[in-house]
């Protein structure tokens, strides 16, 4: 049915965003609607049965859910489930997200294969899954279908969510289709879910380091097994001052929260920078009302940190804060810090990541353990059932922009990787 | 007719901004639209005809224009134009633009009906103009109506200008029945303007300072005449850096164009807060592609700034520009400079202002002469045409925000003074 590469290239069109360059797939979107409508078109095409639950996650069951475990003498419960997303941040790259749902369908084929010709005996149903939002791009909070699925967030506060024009999630999911009172903590969803395995581009330079690519003739491993998720997370800075006319106020007379707020982002990279393996992020901040020739009554910006530490994370965004008010309060402004969403480092689960390795150095000799910096579904079904991730080599680690890249032949190593881990959980 | 008071409430409603607060009437939107048609309404109501000229411009004519001169015998050539605009700034307030469109209409109530009495002989024709796009918040440039008719600015250059959602104002122009081939310098339509004043809310606090408010029994002058506009401009800074996974890179990977950004909103305030009279401003700042867990590849900002002397508004924008450099340099990453509209110190028409300040001070004993640093339509007008303006008190300064205001009364006294300047010219 085609290689990851062929896979990618039928959705290489949808969500171009001509602006930033990439792609801008956020959830729910009309590009978002389309690449879940090509994903059940490309699961129908392998007869797996595409439902969706009650959080907006799309399950593709290969046989139908029969009740956790196909055959009864397995020893194992619960079905083998594989997946990522598709929603993207905006103007990122073709790989993040993508990739993972693409993988699983090309290993469905591998599997497949090998179902036919007897080299493969199934004691467990598998499934490929689609999570919405996992970026938070429109609606601030990251993994937000995984989350609600494991009782990670109040679905109350989720409903309440709003995107940039204001529009609720509760009012978009039920334009989608979905019943925003049934959302929430699936527990019969979960129980069927065994184990999750997600692949996914890496999103760091570490497959691509002069550590593991070798030199010359020897490329090194192109794919990774994780072992743990970095902690981190979001958080609103709302900075309000005094909005006025910007050629009839002198400068004396201002209380402008732009200049307040430049003094917080360079609060927020020194910070980051003297805490080791700290990473700390102003990558979106709004001034209202925004015009050129208007003083801004008030400047949103986000914090993206994170440590493999949460008390240091906590103690980070502690701190930030308090620089920030200090800051504000010179300038005759004020600051009010707000958490969007936050998460304690997880660690995968240790045997799975063991067969994960034995699986996946079988055809990539050498494949590390990477602990990632990037938050996943993975991450947060970590929690609520087993979970492991694979990750695939990412040349110059660059994510999050139209410049991140994967290789076709490291595609191709990675769905190998998967079909072979896969097939040893089956 | 009705109050000015009573004119704005009717549009009172129109294009309120529920997030930003007060107004967002962007030229061309449909509140831009609304608050046209009122116009139109009230101008017609009073007998006026109106016509839409090429560039956008609304003339509303007392007597049907008839070559310059209604009567032979008058020894002025041309109508007398007051007038203002209707857009406004994001979130701006109720009276900037709209106070003198309103005093217009309401000031032809006062001048119908001295002439009804017989205490007033036209000797030439009276118009009122609202001009398109004056805060430039939709496509970029300030005064774009003006300058078009006044043949300052390329009408190529103008009709390529782009709104945040991509739409040129060609095909903007086009959507609201105006012809872009038709657009620019507009010699007839020009020819008929022998003198222009504007009345406008004062958008500094010089009348509600203790200098001229007075004390108790003497709240002092509420009606300022125009001397001078500001010089200023608008410039954009454009900032470039590598994005990246705001998770996976480690600080001292980054090329961060937001750190670099807000090295430059500080080096912009330092800047001109040492130079005495200037003002500088970043209002509008967006990075792109402006995720929460993404470090920006490239940030835009744009500077306003403004100074009596337009060799030091030039001086400070080459030494902001040269810091910038630097700065991102410093950054890993590299900054450019564009200019989108720039206007050198204008001195209203000398005659014009003695004429105004002489009428005013019937009733406004004491109104002072004042130098104004916001731009204005006026400002591009006087290149052509000789030019006034008069200013009504806004008892904090504030301006561009919800919290701009002027009292009923200060109103009043402005159409009184606007009605007794008409006569006089009239």
């Amino acid at each position: 049915m085609g290689t990851v590469t062929q896979l990618l290239a039928a959705i290489a069109d949808t969500g171009r965003d001509r602006r930033r360059g990439g792609y801008s797939r956020a959830a729910y979107t009309s590009a978002d609607r389309e690449l879940r409508e090509w994903f059940t078109a490309e699961a129908a095409a392998r007869g797996l049965a595409v439902e969706t639950d009650a959080n907006g996650i799309l399950w593709a069951w290969w046989d139908l859910y029969d009740g956790g475990t196909r055959r009864p003498e397995s020893s194992r419960r619960g079905a083998l489930v594989t997946g990522s997303h598709l929603d993207s941040v905006p103007g990122g790259g073709a790989f993040d997200g993508p990739l993972g749902v693409a993988s699983a369908l090309a290993a469905v084929d591998r599997l497949r294969a090998r179902e036919v010709s007897g080299a493969l005996v199934r004691n467990r149903a598998l499934a490929v899954a689609v999570f919405p939002e996992e970026e938070g791009s429109r609606f601030g909070v990251a993994c937000l279908g995984s989350r609600l699925l494991a009782g990670a967030i109040d679905p109350a506060r989720a409903l309440n969510l709003r995107d940039a024009d204001g529009n609720t999630f509760a009012d978009v999911s039920r334009a989608h289709g979905l019943d925003p009172d049934r959302m929430g903590l699936d527990e019969t969803a979960l129980g069927r879910v065994g184990d999750f395995v997600e692949l996914h581009v890496e999103q760091g330079r570490a497959l691509g380091s002069p550590e593991f690519a070798g030199h010359g003739e020897h490329p090194g491993p192109a794919v990774a097994v994780g072992s743990s998720v970095l902690g981190h997370g979001r958080w609103r800075l709302t900075v309000t001052g005094q909005g006025n006319h910007a050629g009839t106020t002198l400068m004396e007379d201002r209380a402008d929260p732009m200049v307040a707020a430049a003094q917080i982002v360079l609060a927020v990279r020194k910070l980051a920078a003297a805490v080791p393996g700290a990473r700390a992020t102003v990558g979106r901040l709004e001034p209202v009302p925004g015009g050129t020739n208007v003083i801004a009554s008030r400047v949103d910006l986000w914090l993206d940190v994170r440590h493999p530490e949460d008390a240091t994370v906590a103690d980070l965004v502690e701190r930030l804060h308090g620089q920030a008010q200090k800051i504000a309060a010179f300038e005759g402004c004020a600051a009010r810090l707000l958490e969007e969403s936050s998460s304690g480092t997880v660690h995968f689960d240790a045997a799975l990541a063991r067969s994960l390795e034995h699986s996946v150095r079988r055809t990539v000799p050498g494949a590390p353990a990477l602990a990632t910096g990037a938050g996943h579904d993975a991450g947060v079904l970590a929690s609520v059932v087993p979970t492991g991730m694979l990750f695939v080599r990412n040349p110059t680690g660059i994510s999050h922009s139209p410049e991140e890249h994967v290789e076709d032949g490291d595609a191709e190593a990675g769905v190998d990787a998967l079909a072979d881990a896969l097939e040893d959980l089956l």
